[in-house]
């Protein structure tokens, strides 16, 4: 009997990550590409269709569907929307040229929602049925499950919790907006904070003209003032912010996942205080607050495939 | 053959209205009580189980639940939970006190969660799946659809919109904290305000002995610039936290029901203009602001009715 399997598509600027997935979350098979390589998404569909459809000839696996996470991808219309950081300009209706192609079903979302998915179907949001997942990294993305499916909204491009406002007139956003929670609460915006707290007169063992997320982590962990500061700085703004969505949807758990994370405690342990001054009495001591346990590299494919596997998640 | 009807029953601080609905949304009959002739929860249940049992047999009904909307409402768990309004304190059980007594199922939620299902259910909202629904009273409600299902979170508890911060460190609220939204976008939110401007310096039409939401409504039908002033700076607070809002659940609509919202487009003009210019690009020109079109005498029982009308609501 052949091994029913999910192609996850992981698609980022610099990589493309394809994983063969099992209904347990294994991954059977891994193939990296260049993405710079494949300039039209027509040249990287007509690269990547024969090698899924080959792999599964070759180890005997029925294909039961495509799931991709990609910047800006909308899962309502399969496409890749005018991501910056991707050669694919303009709307890339990606999933159905790939679906045109290997006659299965493909969906295709954003990272954070897929990553969402994965966490529910796969990682330590299994079993829950209203949680937040928030990815730490260059900026912040949110993927919101209420009821037991993720929350997509009538167009498809619900939870952008990075571009709710922390700070009213705050630092300048990419979104042309100011004071969006990502300018605070990502590796780009501790950054600003230290250089901020720098420019402010404080003192640290962070070097000036190298300063990266992973430079204040290590000076946390060397009990530096400066890196501890702005940690904490960090927590407030996302403690205060997190408490509101806390108003919202109620959930279970707030999950955390991505770069900035890898900073474990140092940053849960101020955000926990944070977050449980400010949030509604009612909501108090009830919301847990979770890193992802999910290995790093193989999460983004797990949700990306979570989409197939997942399939109650797909609108009706 | 008997007319199958619900029992919505619409539970105040002053008056309790019972009202047996069809499943069109006509209310057939109506009953009103004074909430204080009933002192405890028990004396209330003994009075109105009598009521329902014998307008169903008078009328050859077929009674298929009973739902119900009361401050501080619980779906999950159908009691109202401390409400500081109520002459009944703690924790009141009230759907499993009546469904024991009526057999039939019976279900509870908070007042604009009722008012949000019943929008779905009869309203403006028909044939929505993403929507927010706000209440502007006393206070601020809300009720979040996503997915076509009312958000109640893990505990039952979300859709507290009122309590998101929308001024860090603002006026202080009966929650105990500062700056929740609801003290400045709500029937009492707008009287402070027009006191704070009066204290500020600020000159109008109003009785600073009889400020109310009616009065400044009444000014600022007759151009007072104070008025008109306290109307735009509610409108601007509110629609900067709405604007958040959409990044959260990104609805089809935010729906204004109750006491402030009769200001009508005095308050949604300037609403509508400030939530636009606050929207994250990717949102805007595609939320609709609308005023709920049910007459607002009956909505808290068909919202209250909708509970059991609408039974793909309740929690699998």
């Amino acid at each position: 009997m052949k091994t029913t399997i999910v192609v996850g598509i992981d698609i980022g600027g610099t990589n493309i990550h394809i994983g063969f997935t099992d209904i347990s979350g294994n991954i059977l098979k891994n193939v990296t590409l260049a993405t710079k390589n494949y300039p039209m998404p027509d040249s990287f569909v007509d690269a990547t269709v024969p090698v899924i459809l080959e792999a599964c000839q070759q180890n005997n696996w029925a294909l039961a569907g495509i799931g991709m996470g990609a910047p800006n991808g909308n899962f309502y219309t399969g496409a890749i929307e005018f991501a910056p950081n991707m050669p694919w300009k303009g709307i890339v209706p990606l999933a159905k040229m790939i679906q045109n192609k290997c006659h299965v079903p493909a969906f295709l979302t954003n990272d954070a929602n897929a990553a969402a998915i994965g966490e529910m179907t796969f990682g330590i949001a299994k079993g829950m049925k209203d949680f937040i997942l928030i990815t730490l990294g260059t900026g912040l993305g949110s993927g919101i499950i209420a009821n037991g499916k993720l929350i997509y909204g009538h167009d498809g491009l619900a939870g952008e919790l990075g571009h709710t406002i922390a700070i009213k007139n705050g630092r300048p956003c990419g979104c042309g907006r100011k004071g969006c929670l990502e300018t605070y609460a990502s590796a780009t915006g501790i950054v600003t904070t230290v250089k901020e707290m720098i420019d402010a007169g404080m003192q640290g063992k962070i070097n000036k003209d190298n300063i990266s997320a992973l430079s204040i982590y290590q000076a946390a962990l060397d009990n530096d003032e400066l890196a501890l500061a702005a940690f904490d700085f960090t927590a407030k703004i996302l403690g205060e912010s997190l408490a509101d969505a806390v108003a919202y949807t109620s959930p279970e758990a707030i999950i955390f996942f991505g770069g900035l994370v890898n900073s474990g405690e140092i940053l849960l342990k101020p955000l926990r205080t944070h977050f449980e001054i400010n949030l509604l009495k009612i909501y108090q001591n009830k919301v847990k607050i979770l890193q992802s346990a999910l290995p790093e590299s193989n999460a983004a494919i797990l949700g990306a495939a979570s989409l197939i596997w997942n399939q109650s998640q797909n609108k009706n």
